[in-house]
């Protein structure tokens, strides 16, 4: 149908649909019915009555097409809902050019800023605007255009934020100078302008919603998009020029379709180019950091979908020249291929060549500062930690209003290149002597790093957890020592010089040397890594591991506390099972403790030793294993990955049949499985509350900044969850919709 | 004080302890005393009452030496027992020519054979029979020496038995011709004997035991040494002879040392050859197939313990010279290294070279066969079955009284030589076409072997379980396909035939063939093979495995029942996590059942679709999956590595640790983990049953062949337990134990 249109036109000498005159309409007409005919088997109806049906038809059938199935799928839409036809008597926008059709908006969905927005097209119909091919007016043009129509459509709306408390997006149609409202419904928004919206319309504004309903009102998406970064600066220059649809900063490698999108973001970070986008390109929307288009408007299909995903979005960016097929765009003369990194502002509507340094947002200004304020409020005595390693992040967790650290994995400091030759030679080592050596001078870098974390989190406690991978991923990969012992004969002294550097020996060691290594890393290999040795059987069969942590831990607790700040240890082991691991554990690191707080007498230093709850057998057995630990800390990814007998990784072999086929509700990696390992969780709390009812109970798994799994940890009675710094807030606000949801049962739990 | 008196016997020209002149034993008494006094620091006690209390101490001291606790383990004794203290007079065997001193048992502790049996020494003490220093007369030749003291004894043997309704072991001294009891407890027994002894002893014989009790006395140990295997034939050249002391036949490496013994049976059976043994020993002899000293009695120390301990054992084989330092042993000029193979009868006493062939044992005979129908019996309903994967282990699984087949792994049958190019190809093919044609290769193959089992079983069911390790298991490991590929361009012309003997290529290909295999055995790389892409996982993203494997269960059921055979195929589908997984994998598997009986109108074959629990969610969520379900089968073995978080395979590496601190009750993987693991079982059998009422209910991971693992599952109403062939006896007996033990409740849960 289009390419017939389209060859109308051309023969017309005209780009508006409302040029082509009558003559070619009516051998358009003629030319669609054998289509269809073609393409049916049937001639066109021509009853009213059967085309009205088949229209009808065809809306109901549009439920399960495979857009309408994806669609709901993000959204979270139940498929069994089923959907209504409206069916209204027609007006003709593109009557003549007293006519026109637009989309509005009761206030700017980008910016929440109040006063309406939109933009329409004189002489057109409706999807003209929406499909973004026509470059179209803003609706304050409208007041000089249609005076009458535009006082009209504003009462309307009023009218509209008064009955519905919310801002409304409309379509609406001008038929020789009456105004005609096609539809309306709550419409979608940036995070920025959800949360100035949520903020502006609480008593005692005009629309009067309650607090609870403000913040019930924001979702993930919305908060995600506040917290997006920003370009660092200015004085980049500016390499094209679009309208800022969907704000924020966003880098990536340019793809020029939604397939291409999904496939090269599992390698990086993408930005989908378009010419413009339509519904087969939710997908690659989806998986893209950012999305470019080179035409449309702010109401187009690119900016209302960006937005409502909370991607940063430029549309309308005329100068961009796009070539699909050569998987290429131009600009002037300058050529981005596929896979060529570009930068896009989604706020100012600029693109950048390359990539541009970002910079954090301010999780504390403004609207945002105000609306979390009232979400704390809910959330009560609920609290919200992070997962932070090292000082800087414990610095962002404080920024986004993280009360203390939840996870502090202390072998990613192991990791650094100054300290691996250390780590190295501690599992190298085949004598208690050699290992405490090493573990030594591994001691006041641990003890800088809990220092800093400490200084951050003056007030708030830090969870500090011992040595947890196995040994073995310090080392070479098997594999490639195997290869390189294969390969070194043959080699040159160019050859050999590369592999010395490489396993830090000297070149004349390698041959004694490479062989020894392998049989040390052959010794630690593992069958099944995740289930081996790590965790606290590392501390277990080498104590002096524990040991030197714990003194690094109440070594630097004892320096910043004497600068006056307030600290509050946690220290928790890994993987445990059983009552007598964690007792064996706990023996060492308070034995430490005393050491350390006695030699300096600060013995009313307050500290806990806890544990994680990660594998069945610790959840099953919580009441024996809360005799010693002080507190539980659910690590939901192991415990997700022994419960289902599925190991994360090696799922995303077969993730892709298993969600096909709906075997599970959810990903169980991102949303906690309720009612399988929820089932585990609650019994862990039950019998560890049992024993100690003031057990300090929490989340560390990565589940803990996913607002379905936040709202089901305030539900079964935890007292906080921790989750990554950025995650931070949008765990702050899942637990205020769940207090606001009521569960007031699990306060209590938490209070009594 | 051995030294000493060595040399004192040297200087009287002596072997006898008795003939050492009363200077000697003077000058050794003032000798003994230094001795003491350097070593204690204070002079050797002179009052008696303080030596009978140093002497008293010593013994309870005793409690806590090392042999002492390592016995206790091994006899599974608890170790805050407790030990008493006798105090009695003592007497001389040593006196002269008209005393002696010996070891008596009311019965034949080898064959159970009814009257005295033992031996003596005449002018010893007791502890010269025990050690076996010197070579002992049998006890019948007592009546010849000392004929009073034999009539009383026997009228004592006699009053013993009817007291302790049960065979006695005794300690006896004749002091100038009367006779002293000195000690006497139930004896020790082999096997063999204790079947016969708890047959005869049965009402209405004069000791008149119960059933009851007969089935209670005899243990795992018992019957599993009646169940070792006997040389096969005879002819075979004896090359040395001792006693036989401990029967069955016994073929390992010769070792020297208790350690050596520990350290070479990592790799293979070893025989511990030792001059004598000493409880220093114990650990040795507990890891050796079978022992063989040189001197000692019957009584001797080898002897007592390898008969408690069920293994083979030759004493007093005085032909055998041990150069213990030399680590070899020879025989006239023929001389046995350390680590050369040695065959020993323990039943005739007689050694041989290299390694006897040996037979099975038949558990149908005489006492055995008798005894196992009682314990039958008292188990009731509780049904033992087996895990057979081939028609030869089927065979000997109904020999050994399995009521069926609980585990075929089935893909056990594809790594047979002739089946592994298509399993392998199957795996490689990149289409569902290609891997389908590679099925149909495996079809028959497949079918016969289940024919065989379904043949062997007829009557019985059999419980087939679907394809079940990760594919890569299949395919040649990843680290050495690297490396060929590094030493690949390095080859001759031999190197790489032989590269391509092992790869199944052309030489020609394999430049292009290995990295294409590498490829994809990278893609099918695990990090955590036991958490991947296995059991119906598989069946799920390769639909037409399952298909294949269904079709040939069903088409060899057909072709069984045809013969007039009883056919009952039970399917089960492993790993199941979900009532989704069961449902897809229950849909493939009844489609073609329906297909294969409809075509041979055979649609009343009844047949069961059921699954493994062996993860916990399967567990937690039991009462979803047995809407599915029509029989639940607890994988034991993965259950407990899910439920511990704990590898079962890389456990190893630490388990000495673990074991030495005691951080569980038992080794999980040899006994049921009843307060963790068990708690999934509980919830499961409670969940499935509170669904299906009649749900079949069995075990077929390992514990399913130990005794406490047997007595728990028959405890919580399972109805099977499902072991190793030759541990099915165990199983019958274990079962009939609990059931005796008074576990009446549980055999109502099953048959409710």
């Amino acid at each position: 149908f289009d390419s017939l249109f389209d060859a109308a036109k051309e023969l017309a000498g005209t780009e508006s649909d409302a040029k082509v005159p009558v003559e070619l309409l009516r051998y358009l007409c003629d030319s669609y019915q054998q289509i269809v005919e073609r393409h049916t088997g049937k001639p066109f109806p021509q009853k009213p009555a059967d085309q009205l049906r088949g229209a009808i038809e065809a809306v109901f059938r549009s439920w399960n097409g495979p857009r309408a199935i994806a669609y709901r799928e993000r959204e979270h839409i139940a498929h069994d809902l089923g959907t209504a036809v409206n069916v209204q008597a027609m007006v003709f926008g593109n009557r003549d050019d007293n006519s026109g059709t637009g989309v509005g908006f009761t206030r700017d969905p980008a910016t929440g800023a109040k006063g309406a927005y939109g933009d329409f097209l004189v002489n057109a119909q409706g999807e003209d605007v929406v499909a973004g091919i026509r470059n179209t007016e803003p609706i304050s043009e409208l007041k000089k255009k249609f005076p009458k129509v535009h006082a009209e459509l504003s009462k309307i709306f009023s009218r509209l934020e008064t009955h519905y408390a919310d801002m409304c997006d409309t379509e609406f149609t001008i038929e020789q100078g009456k105004l005609w409202m096609l539809q309306t419904r709550v419409g979608k928004r940036t995070g920025a302008a959800a949360l100035k919206m949520a903020v502006d319309m609480v008593r005692p504004s005009d629309l009067g919603i309650t607090r609870a309903e403000a913040v019930s009102r924001i979702t993930e998406d919305h908060l995600d998009s506040v917290l997006h970064p920003q370009f660092a600066g200015s004085g980049y220059s500016v390499w094209a020029k679009g309208l800022g649809a969907s704000p924020g900063a966003a880098v990536g490698r340019a793809v020029f379709t939604a397939e291409e999108a999904v496939e090269m973001s599992k390698g990086g970070p993408v930005i989908l180019v378009r010419k413009e986008t339509t519904p087969d390109d939710i997908h690659g929307m989806d998986v893209a950091k950012g999305i470019l288009t080179a035409v449309g408007g702010k109401s187009s299909h690119a900016a209302v979908v960006a937005r409502g995903m909370g991607r940063p979005c430029i549309v309308g960016a005329g100068s961009i020249s796009i070539d699909e097929r050569g998987q290429k765009f131009t600009v002037k003369s300058r050529v981005v291929k596929q896979g060529d990194w570009i930068s896009i502002d989604g706020t100012t509507g600029a693109v950048y060549a390359g990539q541009v340094p970002t910079i954090e947002p301010d999780p504390h200004s403004g609207h945002f500062g105000k609306f979390m304020q009232w979400a704390d409020e809910f959330r009560g005595t609920f609290g919200v930690r992070a997962n932070a390693d090292i000082p800087r992040d414990a610095k962002a967790a404080r920024l986004f209003g993280a009360e203390g650290i939840g996870l502090c994995r202390t072998e990613h400091m192991f990791f650094a290149a100054d300290r691996i030759p250390h780590m190295q030679a501690m599992i190298l080592a085949r004598e208690e002597k050699d290992r405490r050596k090493a573990l030594q001078k591994l001691l006041p870098m641990q003890r800088k790093d809990f220092a800093g974390l400490f200084e951050a989190m003056d007030g708030f406690p830090v969870v500090i957890r011992t040595l947890d991978p196995p040994l073995h991923e310090f080392l070479p990969k098997r594999e490639e020592l195997m290869v390189d012992i294969a390969r070194f004969p043959h080699l040159g002294g160019g050859g050999k010089k590369e592999l010395a550097e490489k396993y830090n020996m000297k070149a004349g060691d390698l041959k004694k040397g490479l062989p020894e290594l392998l049989k040390r890393v052959e010794e630690l290999h593992e069958f099944n890594p995740m289930l081996g040795h790590r965790g606290c059987r590392l501390g277990i069969t080498y104590p002096e591991i524990t040991e030197m942590q714990a003194r690094a831990i109440f070594e630097a607790a004892v320096q910043v506390a004497k600068k006056g700040k307030k600290v509050i240890p946690e220290v928790m082991i890994p993987l445990v099972g059983s009552e007598g691991e964690l007792e064996n554990q706990k023996a060492i690191v308070t034995r430490v403790a005393k050491e350390v707080l006695d030699k300096e007498k600060m013995n009313d230093l307050h500290y806990l030793v806890g544990t994680m709850i990660e594998i069945p057998r610790a959840a099953l057995l919580a009441d024996q294993i809360a005799q010693q630990a002080e507190f539980f800390s659910f690590g939901t990814n192991d415990l997700t990955q022994t419960t289902m007998g599925l190991s994360r990784d090696d799922y995303t072999k077969f993730s892709g049949e298993y969600q096909n086929l709906k075997i599970f509700k959810a990903d169980p990696f991102q949303s906690i499985d309720q009612e399988g390992v929820g089932k585990l969780i609650e019994t862990a709390i039950k019998l560890g509350r049992g024993v100690r009812n003031d057990l300090d109970i929490g989340i560390c798994g990565e589940h803990g900044g996913d607002p379905s799994s936040v709202e089901y940890c305030y539900r079964v009675g935890m007292n906080y969850v921790s989750c990554s710094p950025y995650r931070v807030p949008i765990a702050r606000l899942a637990a205020a919709q769940a207090a606001i949801a009521g569960a007031d049962k699990s306060e209590s739990m938490r209070t009594a």
